[in-house]
């Protein structure tokens, strides 16, 4: 067996055998096959596809090329939320805390941004002193103790999907249900949760464009999911407009926790579908008490103070969590509409990239983050608005920002007529099949 | 302008513009740009393609990569003859003295062997001495007062295709008309002829498979050569069987010397057409007085005693040309049909595969070769044979013998019917397009 045969196998259609896709991910995962050989055969999955069977042995090749993580001493409800990322997505930060409250467990693995996508890690950064590399000691205690702990991948886990995914980043082969499916998927089974909730979502603002696409990328992670054994739901949401209303590494931070003390918005409402949908996966809860139990644990105040709780075990300055006003930000500037209209379609992955230009996220590996940027949406999608009204703010220190502001001039699309509403989900794909909303 | 945009496009079936090709092309050669990621493209050229004008776009930035060789000194009538590689074809070498007979320049930078391919330049050093590294200066002199000289390709020419031909070997991306196409056009065009003929190839033992996809290249090859103000014609050649009955580097220098001394054989028969075809591309000969120069120059002696000149002036022992039984070849092994029949096909690639693997060729870039094995043809397709007839014979010093054997059993068809007779060329084309035999 050699790589040259598999790539061609896959350049010519073929299905490869699970004893050629084992050689391959290990072979990469070692260092014996090179960077260029294995982009070359990216390229071809890009282009030429995967079957079902080739997904679920490419996941587990995966998921063996490093340790597996073993949870059971938690006595099972352990469970994980993955998003595929999207634009002002900071719902794994309020999601963990609320979790825990709920008496299940969270034990989260979460990555950094990737091209117009934020990052849940650098997100967490911004909270001074935050430690998101703990020991798999410190974690599994944080876990136990807290209840929740998000922190980076470790060292030993899936170490080929670390390998696969920073030479995915820079050859264009990252927008790719095969390879997004198994990416995933390793990562959710190596991380030990016995219930795993996915959020799939489509739109100008993920890396699926259509709903189409994200309910088969859906669909085939969830069966990945039940053939090795886990209970597994996928939820279909929009991102054809930003998540939240605050993009930007220190601005998020700050939006959930006025979510977390029971401010109404987009993201609330998304939180609840997820958190509900999750909890109802359990043999805790069924979807009626899953809403009681999240609504409670807001109101109660319990979830920011779980954060905050979580923020200390972790080493951050959980200060900030009580008082936001902690957290330096750009200098505000206001993107003022250029027409009447409504607001009628956004490019969300611009509005997204147009953050990481101001400094909020990495051109390349080795960019800091300056985690005081970002952009605050003053409209929605179906927003009315006159010429000369705020769009939103942008929080700069200086950088690109004439770009910015013409960046998000363009992606923010004025019209003459108001548009359908947005759903927040459109389906949930279980063991069952899928669910249409 | 990034190449991440670029992959993108390409990746999304789009045309690349000028300026994103010599971006890429430039940036690769320059070093900016990694391999890792100029295989992702290669791989995305090759299953979405490129139209005509990206094609000539690529030569042309593949072109200005390096030095573009002047040789206005010779007052034109400078010819070159390119094939697109094939089995037992040493036409190069037999060709080149006789062309010098007939009073036009050869000033020819060959390749070495790729796959199953053996390379011209691989042959010519199984002649004790030979240099095919000569300096520019001593190149221009040879060929100016021997009237040809044969190279490897110069530092300084094409470099882009230099980094681009390693990187498609060992990436899945070479059988690729338009990678193809740009690679030979950039070295051809950057090597000073004026005349050029592409021999180019199709069958079981070419990188073409079909008649009608050597045609295509052949035809977008023709158009970048005369839209570059060369004249430039084609012939598409048939390589269902290998072009000559000796295979291997020594052996086919030996078969050279056979068919200068006037042997007639399969390679006569396509050197007399390449050799006519070739000066008639110049304005001192039509078909018919080429004819008759190609047969003079060989019932002379004078093409022989050239190839000697050339051997000599390229610091090579020309005792070797006179004295074939010089060379050492390995030891004689006879390959048996194991059936009655016809010879119906041949796997030529494996056959050439075969030769690499007795140690003729290179498995990796750094192999060694051993020169004197090979393999000499008994049969050719439509021969009759009876079982255990001598279909071959093996030239070996002991290496993957018995694998040998078994792989030209295997590659040498015996069926019940006599195939339809094979021609040597199936059409040709030229500035007026093509011309079917």
């Amino acid at each position: 067996m050699n790589i040259l045969e598999i790539i061609e196998k896959k350049k010519n259609k073929l299905a490869l055998s699970t004893e050629e896709i084992h050689f391959f991910v290990n072979g990469f995962t070692a260092g014996e096959i090179p960077d260029y050989q294995i982009s070359s055969l990216l390229m071809a999955i890009v282009l030429n596809g995967m079957d079902d069977r080739e997904i679920y042995d490419l996941t587990d090749a995966m998921l063996h090329s490093g340790d597996v993580m073993d949870l059971s001493e938690l006595g099972g409800n352990v469970v994980d939320k993955h998003s595929t990322g999207g634009v002002g997505d900071s719902t794994t930060l309020a999601l963990a805390p609320i979790l825990a409250c709920c008496g299940v467990y969270v034990a989260k693995m979460s990555g950094r941004g990737l091209d117009f996508t934020g990052g849940t890690i650098d997100k967490l950064e911004s909270i001074p002193g935050m430690d998101i590399a703990l020991s798999e000691e410190e974690f599994r205690k944080v876990v136990k103790e807290v209840g929740c702990c998000v922190i980076g991948q470790t060292g030993n886990l899936v170490p080929a999907d670390k390998k696969l995914y920073a030479l995915r980043d820079v050859t264009g082969t990252v927008d790719c249900i095969p390879l997004i499916c198994s990416s995933v998927m390793s990562k959710k089974l190596a991380s030990g949760s016995d219930i795993i909730l996915l959020d799939v979502k489509f739109g100008t603002g993920a890396f699926m464009k259509t709903k189409e696409d994200a309910l088969l990328l859906a669909e085939k992670m969830v069966n990945i999911g039940n053939r090795a054994g886990k209970s597994v739901g996928a939820l279909i949401t929009d991102m054809e407009q930003p998540l939240s209303d605050h993009i930007g590494n220190a601005l998020e931070i700050v939006n959930i926790i006025d979510v977390l003390k029971g401010k109404k918005s987009r993201l609330y409402n998304e939180l609840k579908e997820v958190a509900v949908k999750l909890l109802s996966l359990t043999d805790k809860y069924d979807e009626q008490s899953a809403t009681v139990a999240f609504e409670q644990a807001i109101e109660s105040g319990r979830a920011l103070d779980k954060l905050a709780e979580m923020v200390k075990a972790q080493h951050g300055d959980e200060r900030y969590i009580y008082h936001p006003e902690l957290f330096k930000l750009g200098e505000m500037l206001p993107v003022y509409a250029q027409a009447d209209g409504f607001v009628t379609a956004m490019n969300t992955a611009e509005i997204g990239r147009a953050c990481t230009a101001l400094g909020g996220g990495r051109m390349k590996k080795e960019d800091p983050i300056d985690y005081s940027v970002g952009i605050k949406m003053d409209v929605m999608l179906g927003s009315e608005v006159k010429k000369g009204d705020v769009l939103c703010y942008i929080y700069h220190n200086g950088k690109n920002v004439e770009h910015a502001v013409k960046q998000l001039q363009d992606a923010i699309i004025i019209g003459s007529e108001r548009p359908q509403p947005h759903k927040i989900a459109y389906a949930f794909v279980d063991k069952d099949g899928v669910h249409l909303y």
